[in-house]
Formats: structure tokens, C-alpha cells, sequence
């Protein structure tokens, strides 16, 4: 990748504007500007389709499978990935001016801005383009994909003649199998399928054009068609015409100068893995006809009256750093775009944004992504977990050959089954059950969705559990005790008992039982009897949780705090991240961590923690914790901030928010961070809101960093929707819908009632000395020149 | 494979005799009949190639490149696997008997007989053919491939027509490229190369026929030359051709009843990677223009030499059992060939009777292997490690891509890099560079042989040492630990203080050390320092050996007894080997063992142990180990006779004894069980012999199973060829060569002198009660039913 000069993006509080063509750091700025409603997703590319990073147009759930090839394979080992398919693009609208394609490479190009407005859910673009011949041409384009009607999008065209009279060619295309860039700048490269789709049937009507393909190996049919509006003042010659891969409008027109050409294009998607291609290629039409019908106002307004609703719910205010303003809503924008109509699909950890990790979800969504959404957005949380329903059997039976019980579900996936091809730090990693049992546990207890509970939450639970029943043993020690497993942290595979992994299982143990004796009936459904009850409780009683008397502090895992630390002091700092340059041999012996491990079980189980272990922990894991990760910032935000460190939050909250709007690992590029985006909520929330849900009660121990003069966000819970606001040394807490609920401030409870605010002065935290990172590897300071340089997720 | 109805071969002292033809027992029977030199080997096919299993003439070190794709990759993960390649096979002899194609799958065979000689070193048949048509011929042959002549191979073989005249058309040939049958009986058909040699070069010149080609990515050179003499009564007409992949001599007469076409024909080969096509093509012409000059007698009588004296040095008298008489020479037999003429090239897990593990070496070699060679045949042994030596470089560079220091040689090679795609059981077995340095130190103890322990010697010990001291660490507690290693069992790994590679790296440090003092010059010449020595010496004395005060018994590594035991009960006895019906990800976090590691650390460092803890720990692992690896039968041997348990030594010894010769897990196919074969010779003589040796102390304490009456075994030390001898209560001890040899029988110092035996009383054993194994896992007894069913090494 070309260095970059500077950011490519100014701070304005509801934009996100990039002023001038940056062609250097066109991939991020593609990721950064991807639209989508987490069905289908389209990449912030040009509307000229050249040049580009990794053009994209993906639909959730819509993949190939490609055969893994092992040396030396293992029992169990998965025989095929799934990965994302870039499918038919839509997006382009090419013009030739007087026979010259406009190309930003080629003549000037005086004036380029792109605006992604996030009130209006568009991406906007205007640019002064003069032709090597001396043409000027001004166009203007505004994208959108629609939040309401999930299978459309569109894009609005319009190009002027400036100063002279100019021939204009339109061209308007739909292409399949469109050629990758293969720049160099994407490591992930290998992970793009060269030709994905095979061609079914292609149409041309009117204005209309269709093409319908299938992917080869997973058989998935899939269709996109557009429809075309001209509005010309000079008379139009219009062709169409298609072929297997490709099908295309062209328009041509002689305008005088100031005159303009208006094309709106709309796009509708469908796939489907088993209705036929008939029903694929009824339903993409009646979607552009409801496009059509809509018409591009129409789709305009029903994407800012969506967004309204979502900022009156969402939104987050921050006073005194105009940065973090706009990066937070840059933030909650992509996790809403990841995931609003993702319906019945894996939300993947880089959304719709691009291809990295091949398009697979991990446990991010649920630990992070859903995290956040079950206070916003709690609707989505249970769609997503009805995903991971749906996928129960696939678990079950991965369970079986895992030589396990109940469900094990995989570490990376699109379609439910296991992808990950290194079981060391895939199927290994065991805690994604226990995570998914807390996502359940925590979208029940903010909304009292009994029936969600009884039906999709205790399947969940109860098979979890089933897992960490079978999977454990109580040894000698009469403790319970899990050999074996790889937690969060990826420079560590295959422990004993580690910490995260056990805790979380104990939840999930102890709260299957609960809900298995509260909710009989389904439980019976389950085959779960008062014995697996008991052994449920028994175990999660007897969970070993290991702790090193000695230096006072948890070790993430049996031993590791006996383990050689790794020599910081010796490692250069081009040398991150260590996955890149060290092998797992060295990395997984030795004390160092990727990402917030022990410290995320803080969060998530702060319950298990006296506060005084929580301030060892963090100053023991803040000097061997590298993030290599962008999952760890957020948690280690959360976990300084409760113990005191307040602007050391603040750092770790600013690096998670501009993770993607500054790319600071220059890994941008084949998708976003959603993990990231989502921890700079929870940082701001959890770490200085201090809220904490136990089950249905809510609680919160407020403080600020010194840059902040006022931080407001709002949560939903229990039907509720409370605005929290702290500033001035106080917290104020209302009602924005809902007429009670109650929640704790610090260890007070308070009671809300209709719309008036309640108001508690803040509590002083404790100030403990500064805990020191590895060299090189202290929070990137936003007045300090970056000083890491490669990609990790 | 077709089920088969009964052993193959009939039990004789000196010779390995097929009665009838098996085509369903081929597979194992082409390994078992693979005659080999350690340069070149050839598979035991029949003269007329057809049917065949797996056709394979190999040459040690030739190698294809294959590369390894990973899906998710890690830093210093091998790019490539080195594949041995089936070379131009020249074994060809065919006939036509009236125009029809000698076949054992047409026609009637009413006489067929192989014979393996090990005294004469050739494989001969006999075999009476009746064509569809009627017509009989009486064939035989004899193969060799010469001890003496490395590169060369002959061939003798008659037809002879039985009752009436017949037309016979006899075709040999050279073939490149051939076509693998790819049966389903090989589980490893996905390692052989399909196409893996291009043709440079072929020459016919009279009865001489020659190819030269290369290799695609590796770049070697190989070059097979056929010269043929024929004899006949009748009048000959010959023809020869050759084309890119094949070169032919075709001979054509009438034979009346009676009269025979006898064909000598002679191959050549040479190899190399960087002298020049045509070094290679005058090479191969001088290696065949040598054999012609020695001729089919003179090679014949060549080779009865060397194994007159090879016996002489080596055999092995049993008295009381036959069938492992038998198996010991076969065993004796196979480890010459494997090994006689490797001169520079590594020694493949199944040396070359097979392409099987890719034809890689491992750390069998230097451990078991060389183990026997260093009492036999101890100049094989100087040569072996300085094959090791010459990879020293590539080791060290290996060493720096894992961020260590001195060398880490290769979990498995041909070339010197490392090939598995698997770290977490390959890079991760470090305790591979111990075994290299235990086989020095052996080597040096029973030769005395400094000018290589100063050099060769010292070289590898340093470079060793410095990997561990490099590797591991001192800990909280004050002793040295090597964190995140895999030991020698493989269904455990990434292990923290496995004891069995800390007391291989303990000796090796502290043997370093002690060398380094002893050879100041050479010591200097490494860099090596008074205060690395002394860091060595340190790290040695302060080595961490876990042991489990609880249970009395030392655990395989740190928490293994800790860990569940594996549920044996529940296991069906065809689940095994487990590693093809369970994931790694059980496999690992469960006391189950494939492969005796700490009962083989109680061989190697018998010192580290008391005889109480022995004789518990061996009750101990007895109950989890699983033997689903060829390697382990022969060290639970040793063991068991050490510590009383002389009728399970006994069942141990023959199962490792048998491996090949009764194929009992099926898996003979494609190559034989060197570490298995070398196995025995330990069980006889380590086992019953009780022979340890401690530097240049060698020590004996006999004692014999119920089921053999004598014992007699030799081993080469200190230049004197000893002749131990047990039977009737007591043991002999002779010279064969030698003036002047003491060793200790019991604690008792045996000084022996001229060629009178010593005899001292055999001392009674403790007779301590049976320990058990898992269900269905006990030792393969001879007069029971095979339960295991399928394959491993």
C-alpha cells in the first residue's frame, strides 16, 4: 500500500467526507464507504468501476465452498471452507465524454468529494472531470442500499456538460464474474474466488436488464436485475443488450454546456439454496417493481425516516472530542448496516464490507456485535441468535464428531458448518458456545422474552451446556475442570482451564439448569431431567477457576502465569504483529497476549472478581497484552475504566472507534472491524457509563475521562429506552420511552418514572498508578505518529 | 484390501518363502520382498510389472517439491513437502508365450514360488504358467540389488517351453513416468507424484538402452541404464527402441520342448542435484559397463560375501521359536538394506521399500535405527550422523525462522527441511535434535572414536545444546522447564515439561558441556565459551522432571496425570488406531497414549529413574497406552523386561518382531516399520539382554522369557565383537574379535580376554503382578485372532 500522506476523512459530526480523490488509500476508503443493510452489501467503489481495491457486491449468506487440502489431517477436520461470493455488481454507470472514458487516472480532475451521510443512509459524490481532450464534465451520484426493502438498491446519476458542447455515452451494466484487481495491498487476496458464478440466464427488456447464475460447488442461484430512468434534455439513443456474464444499457446524447443527463438506476437481488430458479427469477423482478414503484424519492425518504427512528434510539453524544463524535456513529452506522435486515444470516466479522476472513462470522457477533444490539436494537439480537438456532443441528452433529454432546459450534462459518481449518485456534476455542449461551442469557434479561426463552434460548442453553457436561470432568481435586480448549486469546491454543472459557461455561451451566427447572415443560421437550440438571449445577459449582497465590493475580490459563514472558524489550516494533513474524511455536509458550483474554472474563463475569484482583489483573495483563487484535482495546477500555484508569480508557476507547476511520493497522482494506466498531460503544458505555446487566437488573457506575465534558448515550430495556447523560459531575438518567424502570446508580437503586431525569453526582474512582504495556505497544495516542504498520483482525 | 485367508509366508531360518502367488496380500508382500542397498531400492514386483500394487524403484534423496497450502497459515510453516519419487523402473522382463501375455491373473498357475534368501541376498522365483491357449512355460528368476555395487541391480531369467514348441516374445525395458494402479488398498495413494520426471535424454546402442531425465521442481538429474545378455538355443531376433519415457529390447525365438531363453540383464542408475546431465549420463554408463565386467556370477558371489560377514557380525540365534528366528534376521535383513550404502543420504522411515510417509526420515532413525547399528554395524552409523551433519545449516537457518538459536533439525525430510504441515506434531517435536545427540553420544561411547567426536560430533552436540538453552527457561521455582513441546507420543502435544525431552535435552546440554571442556580447540572453533558451558551445565542440573508425589508415578508431561483418562470401555475395539476415529482436539487433552514416551525415556535414561518408580510407572502407562504406533511395542519390551514382566516383553517382542512379516495392522503397503524391525533387535537385546550402554561402560542383566530356551545375539564395542549367549540359568559372554573387552554382567565387572566365554549365573527377576492394558489393546498374541484392523507407523 502507498504511504498515506494524511486521513482521508474530516471530523464533522453526522459526515463522513473525503474531500479529495485519494487514490493511495482507495481500499479502506472502499470498506469505510461500503453501503449496505446486512442482506446485501456494496462496496464504496467508484461508479466507473476503475480503478478499485476489491470491488464487492455480497449477499449475506451467499457463498461457495472451496476444499481444504491438508498435509497431515486430523479426525474431524472440516473438508471444505465456505467463502463469501462477490456477485453480480450492479454499481456501474461508465460514461465516455466525446469518446474519452471518464477515468480519475487519466485527464484532471479539479474537484472529487464523496459524503457518507449517515442521516440519509446514501453515499454522495460530486467531481469536476476534465477529459485529456480539455471536456469538463461535472457529475453527481448519490448510492444507497435500502434499510426497508432488503433485496433493493439504487443509485442516482447525473452528468453535466460544463463549458462546451460534449457527446456523452452512457453506460449502465450489471456483470457477473467481474475481474479482481489483485493488488497487492490486499493480503487476503487468495481468499477471492476467480470465478465464482456459473451463468444461468440473462434478459433484457425495455430497460430493464437481468442476469441469473449459480455458484458451482454449493449450488446457490442467484439473480440480480436493474432497472433504468433517463432524463435527457437532448433526444437518447438507447441500446441493450446482454451476454452470459454481463448485460448492459447505453445511452448516448449530444449536451450543450449546462445541460445534463439523469440516470436512476435501481437493483434487486435474490438468492436462494433451495427454491428454484423460477422463484428466484419471480422474486427479483417483483422486488424492482416495488423499487419502481417506490421510486428513487420514495426509497430517499423511507431510508431517513428508517434512520431517524435508529439515532432516536442509538445515539450516542459525546462533548469535548468532535472525533470520537463522528467515530461513534461512524460505529453504531456499520453495525446497523451489518446487520438490520441480516434475517435468518450469519452476521459476518467484517459485516458486508468486504472479503476478509472470507466472509465468516466468529463469536465476535455475538460477545461484541450483539452486545451492543441488545441494548439498541434487541429485535436484531434475536433475529441473530435465531441464526444460531437455525444452525443447531450442524452443531449437534459437529458435536458428534468432535466425539462431543450436545452442540459445538464452529469457530468460523457462513453457512453453520465448522470452516476453520487449523483446529488449534478454531475448533479448539470452545468458549464460542459459551458465548453464544450469553448472548442469550443477556437479550433475555434486557427484555423479559419469555417465549424467546423457552423455545430458541433454552435449545441454546441446554445444548451448550450438554457440551461443557461432556466435555469437562471433576479431577482429584474435585474441581471441574476444562483440559484442552484455546480461549479468546490466539497466541495461546490448547490450555487447562482457562479462565474465560470456564467462567463463561459456568454461566451457561448454572443458568441451563435454571431455566430448564423454571421452564419444565420445554426442558422435558429437551430430554433434560432433574439428573442433568443436578450435574449441570454440580459442575458449574465445582468450576476450577486457577489463581497464582503467589504474584496474586488469575493466570489466563492453568500455568501461563509460569510461563517465559515474552522479551518485549527485543522485539522491533516493525515486528508487530508478532503472527507475522514469530511462529506459534514461541508465541503459544509464552506469556503474551493477543487480546484481552482474562481481562474480558472481568467484564463478562466481573461478578467472579473481587475488585482488588480486578486491579492486579489489569496491571498484570496490561504489561503482557500486545493487541494484535482489534477485539482487545474495547475490553481493556472497560476494564481500566472500572478500575480507575480512566484516560487510559480513553485511549483505548479512541483506538477501537477510529480502528476503521484511520485505519491505524492499514488492515481496512477487505472489510471493516465490526468487533472494534461495536467495543467503541461498549467501551464508552460499559467502561465509562459503568453499566452492567445482570440479568433483568441494570447498573451503572458512571465516571468520565478528563477530554470528555459530557457523554450521553440511551439503552434499551425492558421496553424502556433510558438516556443516560453524565457531565458536571453528575449523571443524570430519563426515560425516552417507557413509563418505569429501575436501575442501580453505583450501588443505589433509583427508580424512573415518566419523563423527568433523576440526577446523581458522580462517585470519585480510585487513581492508581499508570500499569505499563510492552514497549512499543501502549495505546496509539491520537497526537502521536502512528507507530504500527500490518493488519490483524 | 481383500480380506486375507492366512499368512503369506512359511517359517524358515534363512529364507522368506511365498509358496503360492497372493495377489491379495501384494501390497505387503512387494514391501516385504523390496530388495534395497540404501542407495537404491526396488519394491518387490513381479518380473512382468502386472498386477502390481505399488511399483516403486526409488533411489535415497531423490525428491520431488510439493507445495503446502495452508487455509490459515502461520508464521514459518514449511512452503513445501519433499516427495521421494519413483524413478525409471527397470525390473521389466515380459514374455509372450504364443503371443499371449504372461499374466497370473490369466491362464492357470499350477506352480508359483518367491523366495527371499538372506544369506544369498537375492529374491528368486519359480513359477509354472499355463497359458488360456494351453501352451506351459517354466519361469524363473532372480533379482538382486547389489551391497557392493551401489547404483547397480541384475536380473537373471529363464524361460524355459514345457511340453511343445512355443514362439516366446520376451520384452525388458526401462519406464518412466508409470502409470501407480492407485488401489484403494493405500491409503497413502495421495502422496505418489503422478507424472513426476522430464524426459532429457534417451539412448539405445545394442543391447544397452539408457534414459535420462528430471525432475520438475527439485531440478535432479537421474539417469537408468539397462545392458542385457541373452542366451538361447534357438536363433534370437532382437530389437531395440526407445522414446522419451520408455527404452526396450525386444527378443524374439521358437523354443522347443525343453529348451530356455535365459536373460541376464544388468541396470545402472545415478543421480544428482548439481552435477551435470552429463556427469550423470557417464556415471550411470561406468556404473553398467562395472556390473557387465563383474557379471551376473560375480555379483552374485559379491553379494553372499558381504552378507557372510554381515551375519557374522550381526545374527541372532533364538532357540525355542521360530517364527521370531525368522523375524529376526528378516528384521536384521531389512535395517542392512535400508541402511548399507546410504552414504550421505537420509534414512527414510521405510527405508526404501515403500513411498510411505512420502518417504521422509524421522527421529526413528536416529533412535531406533542407528541404535542397532551403532552394536552392529557402527561405521553405517558415523555415516548416518553425517548426513544429519550435513544439514546442519539448513537446521540452523530452520532454528532462526522459529525465533531459537543453534539448530532444530526437521521433524520429517529427504532433503534437510523440514516437510510437515502440521507443526503442533512436528516443529513442535523438538525432542527430534536430543535423539540426534543421543545417537552421537552412543556412537561415540561404543567407538571411542574421537576424530568424529571432535568434529561431526561436537558440531551437532553444540548446535543442539544451544537450541535448548536458547529454548527453554528458568523458572519461579529455580529448575529449567521446556514449555510448549511435543513428545515423542503423538496423541499429546504442545506439552510443558514433556520428561521425556527434558532428560534427552538434559543429557544433551550437560554431554555438551562436558565435550566443549574436553575438546577446547574444536569447542573454540563453535564459539563456544567457559560461560556457555557453564550455562549448559546449569540449565542440565536445574532440569524439570514433573512427578506426581500423589500417584507415585511421573507424568508423561506437566498436569498429564491430571488430565481425564480416555474412556477405553467405551471405545469399540475397530475405533482404533484412534487418531482415525477421534479429533486431535480429544485426543490430546486425555491421559491416552499412542506411543510409549516416558517408558522410552526410562530406556534412554534409565539413570533418571529408581527401580521402584520404574516398575510403577510402567504399571501406570501400561493402562493408557494404546500402541496405535508401530514404535512403541519394542520400548514397552524393554521396559516390561526390565522391570519383571518377561512373558509381556515376550508378547511385545513379537508383535514388533511380526509388524511386517504377518502385517498385522495392515499397513505393510507401502513401506515397512523400520523403528519396528529395529524394534526387535532392542526388545531382544536391550529387553532379554538387558544391555545398556553408559558411554564406554556396556552392561547386560539377562534374563530370558518362558517361551525361549537360548538366546544368542553380538554387538560390536570398542572394536571387540562380543558374543552374549542366555540360556539354562546362565549367560556367556565371548569375544569374537577383539583382545580385550570389560563389561559388566549385573553390578558385577566381566573382564574378558582371547575367545574364552565368561559365564555367570542369570540373577531371578522380581515377578511383580500383571499390569493390565486397555480394553482390546493388550500385546497381539501369536496364537489369538488379529483384533486391530487397520494402519499406522
Amino acid at each position: 500500500m502507498p504511504p498515506r500522506t494524511s486521513d482521508p476523512f474530516t471530523v464533522e459530526p453526522w459526515c463522513v467526507r473525503q474531500p479529495r480523490p485519494r487514490l493511495d488509500a482507495m481500499a479502506e476508503i472502499e470498506a469505510a464507504f461500503a453501503l449496505s443493510n446486512g442482506c446485501l452489501g456494496i462496496r464504496g467503489t467508484f461508479d466507473e468501476g476503475d480503478p478499485a481495491d476489491m470491488p464487492g457486491t455480497y449477499l449475506a449468506g451467499l457463498h461457495e465452498l472451496r476444499s481444504i487440502v491438508y498435509t497431515e489431517t486430523g479426525c474431524g477436520e472440516p473438508e471444505a471452507t465456505q467463502t463469501l461470493v462477490h456477485t453480480i455488481d450492479g454499481t456501474h454507470v461508465r460514461i465516455a465524454v466525446d469518446g474519452q472514458p471518464l477515468d480519475l487516472r487519466a485527464g484532471e480532475v479539479p474537484h472529487h468529494e464523496r459524503v457518507l451521510d449517515l442521516r440519509s443512509g446514501t453515499l454522495r459524490r460530486s467531481l469536476r472531470w476534465r477529459s485529456p481532450a480539455g471536456r469538463e464534465v461535472d457529475v453527481h451520484s448519490e448510492r444507497l442500499v435500502s434499510f426497508v426493502h432488503r433485496g433493493v438498491a439504487a443509485v442516482r446519476y447525473t452528468v453535466r456538460a460544463v463549458h462546451e458542447p460534449i457527446s456523452i455515452a452512457l453506460t449502465s451494466s450489471l456483470v457477473a464474474n467481474g475481474v479482481q484487481p489483485h493488488l497487492p495491498s490486499r493480503p487476503s487476496a487468495g481468499d477471492l474466488l476467480e470465478h465464482p458464478l456459473e451463468p444461468q440466464e440473462h434478459h433484457v427488456d425495455g430497460g430493464r436488464i437481468a442476469l441469473l447464475h449459480r455458484t458451482h460447488r454449493s449450488g446457490l442461484c442467484v439473480a440480480a436485475a436493474a432497472d433504468h430512468r433517463l432524463e435527457s434534455p437532448a433526444e437518447l439513443e438507447v441500446h441493450v443488450d446482454a451476454d452470459e456474464d454481463w448485460a448492459r444499457l447505453t445511452a448516448t446524447a449530444e449536451l450543450a454546456p449546462g445541460e445534463e443527463i439523469t440516470l436512476v438506476k435501481l437493483l434487486g437481488y435474490a438468492w436462494s439454496a433451495d427454491r428454484s430458479i423460477t422463484a428466484v427469477r419471480d422474486e427479483v423482478s417483483a422486488t424492482l417493481t416495488t423499487a419502481r414503484h417506490t421510486g428513487w424519492n420514495g426509497l430517499l425518504d423511507a431510508q431517513r425516516a428508517y434512520l431517524d427512528e435508529f439515532w432516536a434510539d442509538a445515539d450516542v453524544e459525546i462533548e469535548g472530542d468532535d472525533e470520537l463524535q463522528q467515530a461513534i456513529r461512524f460505529a453504531l452506522w456499520h453495525l446497523l448496516q451489518a446487520t438490520a435486515r441480516s434475517e435468518g444470516r450469519a452476521i459476518a466479522g467484517k459485516g458486508l464490507s468486504g472479503a476478509g476472513y472470507q466472509g465468516h462470522a466468529f463469536w465476535d457477533t455475538e460477545t461484541f456485535v450483539l452486545q451492543v444490539l441488545t441494548a439498541l436494537r434487541p429485535a436484531i439480537t434475536r433475529q441473530a441468535l435465531g441464526w444460531r438456532h437455525s444452525t443447531l443441528d450442524k452443531a449437534r452433529k459437529r458435536a458428534l464428531e468432535l466425539d462431543m454432546r450436545g452442540a459445538a459450534f464452529p469457530w468460523r462459518t457462513i453457512a453453520g458448518e465448522e470452516c476453520s481449518g487449523y483446529w488449534p485456534a478454531g475448533s479448539a476455542a470452545l468458549h464460542v458456545n459459551a458465548d453464544i449461551a450469553d448472548a442469550v442469557i443477556r437479550y433475555v434479561g434486557a427484555t423479559g422474552d419469555v417465549e424467546f426463552a423457552r423455545t430458541t434460548g433454552l435449545d441454546l442453553l441446554v445444548e451448550t451446556a450438554r457440551l461443557w457436561a461432556a466435555f469437562g470432568l471433576h479431577g482429584r481435586d474435585g474441581r471441574f475442570h476444562l483440559h484442552g480448549v484455546t480461549g479468546p486469546d490466539e497466541y495461546s491454543a490448547l490450555c487447562d482451564d482457562n479462565v474465560y472459557t470456564n467462567l463463561m461455561a459456568q454461566q451457561n451451566l448454572l443458568c441451563a439448569a435454571q431455566w430448564s427447572r423454571e421452564y419444565p415443560a420445554d426442558a422435558e421437550r429437551l430430554g433434560v431431567d432433574a439428573d442433568e440438571c443436578d450435574g449441570w449445577e454440580a459442575a458449574g459449582a465445582a468450576m476450577a477457576v486457577p489463581y497464582d497465590e503467589e504474584l496474586g493475580v488469575h493466570p489466563q490459563a492453568a500455568g501461563f502465569t509460569d510461563l517465559p514472558r515474552w522479551d518485549f524489550a527485543s522485539t522491533p516494533p516493525d515486528h508487530y504483529p508478532l503472527q507475522a513474524h514469530f511462529p506459534y511455536l514461541q508465541l503459544y509458550r509464552k506469556q503474551v497476549v493477543k487480546q484481552a483474554d482474562l481481562v474480558l472474563a472481568m467484564h463478562l463475569r466481573g461478578d467472579a472478581f473481587t475488585a482488588e484482583q480486578k486491579a492486579r489483573n489489569v496491571a498484570y495483563y496490561e504489561g503482557v497484552t500486545v493487541r494484535d487484535s482489534s477485539l482487545s482495546a474495547s475490553c481493556q477500555a472497560v476494564l481500566a475504566a472500572e478500575v480507575g484508569h480512566l484516560d487510559l480508557a480513553y485511549d483505548y476507547l479512541a483506538e477501537s472507534a477510529l480502528a476503521d476511520l484511520r485505519d491505524a493497522e492499514h488492515d481496512s482494506a477487505d472489510g471493516l472491524h465490526l468487533a472494534a466498531l461495536a467495543g467503541s460503544w461498549i467501551a464508552l458505555v460499559a467502561g465509562f457509563g459503568g453499566m452492567r446487566q445482570d440479568g433483568a437488573e441494570l447498573r451503572f457506575r458512571p465516571a468520565l475521562p478528563s477530554r470528555f465534558t459530557r457523554l450521553t448515550f440511551r439503552v434499551r430495556h425492558r421496553g424502556a429506552r433510558l438516556r443516560v447523560g453524565i457531565g458536571d459531575g453528575e449523571a443524570s438518567y430519563a426515560l425516552e420511552e417507557g413509563d418505569a424502570l429501575t436501575i442501580r446508580h453505583e450501588d443505589e437503586e433509583v427508580a424512573l418514572t415518566g419523563r423527568d431525569a433523576v440526577v446523581r453526582p458522580l462517585v470519585p474512582r480510585p487513581r492508581p498508578p499508570a500499569p505499563e504495556q510492552p514497549e512499543h505497544r501502549g495505546p496509539l495516542r491520537r497526537d502521536a505518529p502512528p507507530e504500527r504498520t500490518t493488519g490483524a483482525r
